[in-house]
């Protein structure tokens, strides 16, 4: 007699704070549904973005959330290194084997080093393939940044894209921003890309060299944190502020 | 003399549960993280898509953070009919007056009736208005169901865009199927797009017999409610399953 095939585990989303790589962090409990950091706590099994920052989130977890298990317990997986950034979409890499535990019957997380996995981030192989296996997969609700900060933006929410990172070749760059300019003037499609950090403060400058005076720009940084902001104006309103400080994780936005 | 201006309030961008309209309901303090329950429950001014509602959301909210006055004290204004479903982004409607709360000093909550307002909901007019007032503008974090359903689609989320509903002329949203299903081919680029929920049947039917075979489609219904669950498989796949229940609100994406 074959053993019956136990009950396969679900694959949770969890989203992180928004806070990784800054210097002040947001109050976990006040940013995190407690929902969301109850199945945080008790998943024995992990597939993420980073070992090192995800057991730094599960220590701040487990400060209102015991874990279930010691941190060193926990089952860790690293998305490998050629997903990251970049993405990891197109099939090109095979996550499947990484869900080994949740065919086992594990209830497993994703996660990424900030925000929700597989969104401007690593891990869509990972839901994808969860799918192709019949392994039930479940959204956890937490801060997102892009949605956060289009809400903020005052630029249409009905219509609206994410396009990533622009290009670092500054012509490359001006031509593309001329592009999505272009289509949110002719479409109302609201354009949203992010930037690294440190890249942000000329970004900003490339913005409000290349773009048109009426365009509207929208910035938020430090989304959930104490010094985070949002602020939306023309182009040409922009050009008479003192240039903002970027230091901080920020979405950009641009439409009519 | 002059008396000195009052310091101006803050626009806070509330989210709401995804369960409105629904039977069950999601607990609220497990969806919605307690910083969010706690700022809504200050609040002492509303501009929100629905009265009625708002005033049956923050019971809730009162039950696990008391109100701060009770709920027959609350300024609660509507957004005009005529920005409803459609949207208000365009500037027909102008939003200024109904901020005048916050150039008074008073903090104002915007809400809609499920998720984020501003995001395929009414509200952009209103952010819009506070940042050209001088109102800061802040959104809290909540379950925002586009992106619940991105993140759980497998699909790209690098790249994606958010098309509002589809037309309801059955050859004019057999053509607008073809066209976005074009675009995430060639581009890569997710396409994500919503209905009322009694058409919901009608639309998945369009979509399996409009849609290429290869095709991935995603669908998320009921996202945080107990019976919710997401599914993403190629529309060949698709076809071969009994079709699902679609009763709850639902996001739809497809991509390659």
């Amino acid at each position: 007699m074959s053993s019956p095939r136990p009950a396969t585990g679900r694959l949770y989303l969890v989203p992180a704070p928004l806070d990784f790589g800054c210097e002040a962090q947001a109050p976990l409990t006040e940013v995190m549904p407690a929902g969301t950091l109850a199945v945080a706590a008790r998943l024995p099994c992990w597939i993420s973005e980073n070992a090192r920052s995800t057991r730094a989130y599960l220590k701040r977890v487990n400060e209102s959330h015991p874990l279930a298990q010691p941190l060193q317990a926990l089952q860790i997986q690293e998305l490998p290194r050629e997903v990251h950034k970049k993405g990891d979409h197109g099939g090109q890499f095979d996550a499947r084997p990484l869900l080994q535990p949740a065919l086992q019957g594990q209830d497993m997380g994703l996660v990424s080093e900030a925000g929700m996995p597989a969104i401007a981030d690593p891990g869509s192989s990972v839901v994808r393939a969860a799918h192709d296996l019949g392994v039930a997969v479940v959204p956890l609700s937490g801060p997102i940044s892009l949605t956060l900060a289009l809400a903020a933006s005052g630029l249409n929410g009905q219509h609206f894209a994410f396009v990533g990172y622009l290009p670092q070749d500054a012509s490359e760059r001006a031509d593309r921003l001329r592009q999505l300019e272009s289509l949110a003037h002719k479409t109302g499609q609201t354009q949203l890309f992010i930037e690294t950090p440190y890249r942000n403060t000329a970004l900003f400058g490339a913005l409000l060299q290349h773009l048109q005076g009426h365009t509207r720009l929208a910035l938020s940084t430090g989304l959930t944190l104490e010094a985070g902001w949002s602020r939306s104006m023309t182009v040409q309103r922009w050009k008479k502020e003192t240039p903002p400080a970027l230091t901080l994780p920020t979405v950009f936005a641009i439409g009519r």
